[in-house]
């Protein structure tokens, strides 16, 4: 763990990350000491600190810092966070001379996933705010809450609804169905956080005549879907293959996506 | 600050309050070496780590810790931090193994507020989810970023609305408005932080004469109100001079209804 640079994993208790979760985070796939889709990260963690007014990350220093610290691994997983800083006043309102801590922590690549990839619908909703959705800040507990009900119901992966009542995504990943050659996934206007493996996903799967359309997935019809799959930069394209308890047939043109998308290089 | 008992502010950047927001707070008001309304905020911290999944917090603990930092100061803010505590696995779901941590921090006691209270309606909404309302958990980005636009605004505090539109709570504290002998504030069940303040004036309204009722506040009746007040335990009850640019009469039985709280002892 690096800590503005240094080695070490102390942060202040005073930092706005802990007290308010002020700041973002990236979780970031490594491969043979270098991260992959960096520029995408960057991308998404820029636009997150544009949000809540933090100034724009030193991109090239953060991918050094976490690159240094991947020691020749084959496969690990990198993850920054950046927050607002110490606070330098009490209260909610950031006083404007905070000095951004940034955090780069590489944890090993995890275990294979199970064989068969089960999903279910959380009884945990998302909140919605705009001003918020899309960008991968600090305050997680619905995921929190959401993967803790998740493993007592015995599933990989849990899908949220916002209040309105649609799927948006899951509680670490992106959802898209998969109906004939079209490929739909939720909006993230609402709430949500809008993945790299998506933005890729979004790109690319044209290429294998898909029709993408971003639009609205009901819980109905999601109940009705042919073939669906999740993403993120560490399970890729992963196919669902139990939803809800119905068992899914997963579509060889995950496969084929995922290939694609591994050959991917910015 | 003590971290677990220990003087020094240092937590761990795996800290799952830090990564998440995985965890609660409480600020309470200390006066003459004791915290004051201490089973008021024990009670919330508990109703919070029963929602969170967390071990019921040792409040005689807490409340020694917490009092042993004041060294005869007249007045203080305490606050104190639960989180889940380390991360022992990666990503959001809890192994069930964590240590929870704790942080007590005690400050100054901020100096007075303006004579005149000048409070407008937030452009930032509150996002709705049943399983985190009323709770005082450090998820709190929505307050930053309505504070940071309450600055801009010159307020002293900005209301802020559910997605339903209607007006929930300030951003650090809770609405009353007052039509007669009524009283009204909005439910928390959707969206906002119960305050402890709210809770001490819910129960002692009534000595004043006042029908107290929990029941929505649109924009538009806002609007229309003759008085309002925010509670918080630092600004106690604060009556609204001015809000939305509009001018309000402050009604004489705010300073009552202080009085009568400041004597209430548990």
């Amino acid at each position: 763990v690096l800590v503005n640079g240094a080695p070490g994993a102390a942060v202040s208790a005073l930092d706005r990350g802990l007290q308010f979760g002020d700041g973002l985070f990236e979780t970031m796939r490594c491969e043979q000491g270098a991260i992959r889709w960096f520029g995408r990260h960057l991308a998404r963690l820029r636009a997150g600190c544009e949000r809540l007014g933090l100034p724009a990350p030193d991109g090239t220093l953060l991918r050094a810092e976490a690159e240094s610290l991947l020691a020749g691994r084959l496969r690990a997983i990198a993850k920054i966070i950046v927050t607002r800083g110490v606070a330098t006043a009490r209260g909610y309102a950031p006083a404007g001379d905070e000095i951004s801590t940034r955090v780069v922590i590489v944890q090993a690549w995890p275990g294979a996933m199970a064989a068969e990839f089960r999903v279910g619908l959380s009884p945990v909703p998302l909140g919605c705010n705009p001003q918020l959705a899309g960008i991968k800040h600090l305050n997680r507990l619905e995921q929190v809450l959401a993967q803790q009900a998740a493993v007592r119901a015995g599933w990989h992966e849990a899908l949220m609804c916002s209040g309105a009542g649609d799927v948006v995504c899951g509680s670490m990943s992106n959802l898209f169905v998969l109906q004939g050659t079209q490929l739909r996934t939720p909006a993230l206007t609402q709430c949500g956080v809008a993945g790299v493996m998506r933005s890729l996903v979004l790109e690319i799967a044209p290429r294998l005549g898909f029709a993408v359309e971003v639009a609205p997935v009901s819980i109905q019809w999601l109940s009705e879907a042919a073939a669906m799959f999740v993403t993120n930069v560490r399970l890729g394209v992963q196919a669902v293959h139990w939803y809800q308890g119905r068992r899914l047939e997963p579509d060889p043109r995950c496969a084929q996506l995922q290939e694609l998308i591994d050959g991917t290089l910015a």
